[in-house]
């Protein structure tokens, strides 16, 4: 295996709350914390299959400041000065001028590989082979890369990405980043099925790759105020907690494909099939659990009577599944939730209502 | 109201253990002595129908042994020697054998009002106007007299009566005794179809009235080792546990329908009509609570997201119930059950799965 780049590092993006995940995730321990396939939680496995690739003091967590110490317990191999805490939610575009401002001071060579910290990919050979060709790309001048999921099926709850299939040449593994057409929305089904016809249309990971000079100059181009925002982190080597606050309390709220991506002009996606799935909802972790000869996956102590295709996650009790199919069941300690497969979209509806309801102590 | 009568008594057999109503229901609490509907036990309910017709000291409740405390927490009014405890479960021949002894003792000439101590009545006026007939045609020499409920529906899982329409003339309430043609074990859904087409048949509600005399003389008559396991009890005023243990220990394990009524001759059946409901399952509990607007059943902290016609006991949780529709969620302190509403009848599956391995506790 060759050797980590010392200029190549990682930002992990831990920021999110995961209302979908209720009530096993909660305000409190969102869904990147959380062990939902018992093999550890999922941030843990981000930074895992980063291994031989970035070395962990190379690899940065940007999380919300409420979740540092659960940081630092889950990643212990982690540097403390490693896990940046955001003092506000101001989607990904802020979070990743704080990293690329941070990693350009730290070294002006740096090229970041960018992840969300809540995927499960199952390939991760694959997926370290996708990231390299990425990395190389990155290395052209100006470039931005993404990284893109050759789509499986016609998912309405997944932005896509067009490219042009015709101009390059792929590399030794199969691999090739190509020019990026057009980011598109989340679509409706018939355009996700039109989408999937073409045969140009990938799905948007959210991951990407660039050196942290180009992202920085990009967002100097495209999102001034951003730029502006953390320009006195930038300027100096000791920044405080103040400054951090300014800068995302100054930061519009807008996302890195929407704010840089979309307007960017060398944009390149690498195509990648490594079992990629963002694990959305309970469904999701349903679909990706092991499963009985009856189709459930079953956590803690479950009894079965004519049940299939359940998701049961029975907490501290003894569960009982009669006569159920296709359900989400999840039990935690103050709080429990029976689901249908197919609702699980509406969960985080559940969330909202309990916290305009006088019960946020449940979210 | 008239005086109740010094004679008439009433016993109500509370010996079952209910595991269809798993895990509210507990080997150490079953069904008679749960609040299924917010408005006391089903014992408690079952007493106090019988006001002004019974008096207190008058009502007998042959149970097992382990609830005669619960017995008495929950029916303070009783006198503590109103409380049997039987030693093991005989189905219900030995404990109207039992009972039938000791008021026999009490009060030659008593008539006994037998009630199963689960029952849910909606209209408890007409339930005792169809009691007063019954109690009137107990008078007749060798009668005994049973509860027929009019059918409503062609239920399978009630044994059935079947009676002689034409004979005898309606008393001032429009009222009947009937003698009784056959009794019908449960059908198959075609043959209760062509029960209610006769017009002939009731439900079996598993309520009697007679004399004890004559009770007592019919198990001679066709049970006589019945008799004989019981004699000794009947010889004495000062019964032991010992002879109690001893007289179930060599009693048939049987129905009183199966023992008695079938091969008896002078047996009458009053139909009824009174709101009669066995909630035999979780079923009929949610059949019978009250419902919002959407169909739901709920008690206790419930948050409902497109759900229809749930029934749901949070117990100590906030429960949210998203996308589900026809399901019973049960919560309990250490068990909890998810089953369909047309699946009711397989949860005591579940609790003998349970009691063959090696989770009894939870039972």
């Amino acid at each position: 295996m060759e050797q980590p780049s010392k200029s190549l590092f990682a930002v992990i993006m831990a920021g999110g709350v995961g209302t979908r995940f209720w009530p096993h995730s909660r305000q409190a321990k969102p869904k990147q914390f959380l062990d939902v396939f018992g093999s550890g939680t999922m941030i843990q496995a981000t930074l895992g299959r980063l291994a031989g690739l970035v070395a962990p003091e190379n690899c940065i967590v940007v999380t919300n400041e409420q979740y540092k110490t659960l940081t630092q317990l889950q990643l212990p191999v982690l540097p403390m000065e490693n896990i940046l805490g955001e003092p506000m939610s101001r989607n990904t575009a802020p979070c990743i001028a704080w990293a690329a401002a941070e990693l350009y001071k730290k070294d002006p060579n740096a090229t970041m590989i960018v992840l969300p910290a809540d995927h499960l990919i199952a390939n991760v050979r694959r997926f370290q082979q996708v990231l390299r060709t990425a990395i190389t790309q990155a290395q052209e001048p100006g470039s931005l890369v993404t990284i893109g999921i050759e789509p499986t099926h016609p998912e309405i709850g997944y932005g896509y990405i067009q490219f042009h299939t015709e101009t390059y040449e792929a590399d030794e593994d199969g691999l090739v980043a190509c020019p990026v057409k057009a980011f598109a929305e989340k679509p409706d089904i018939e355009t996700a099925e039109r989408f999937l016809a073409t045969g140009e249309f990938l799905w948007n990971s959210g991951m990407f790759v660039w050196r942290a000079d180009t992202i920085l100059s990009e967002i100097q181009k495209h999102m001034p105020d951003l730029a502006e925002a953390f320009q006195p982190i930038r300027d100096t080597q000791s920044v405080s907690n103040e400054m951090v606050f300014q800068a995302f309390k100054s930061s519009p709220k807008i996302s890195v494909d929407y704010g840089i991506m979309e307007p960017a002009e060398k944009v390149f996606v690498v195509p990648g099939n490594f079992g990629w799935n963002d694990v959305g909802d309970w469904r999701a972790v349903y679909d990706l659990n092991d499963k009985d000869q009856h189709g459930n996956a079953l956590r803690g102590k479950v009894v079965c009577e004519d049940a299939t295709r359940n998701l049961v996650f029975a907490g501290d009790k003894l569960v009982a599944v009669v006569g159920m199919h296709d359900t989400i069941v999840v039990n935690t300690p103050d709080a429990l939730l029976v689901c249908h497969k197919e609702a699980t979209q509406k969960v985080k509806n559940v969330v909202e209502f309990l916290n305009s309801n006088g019960l946020e102590a449940h979210t």
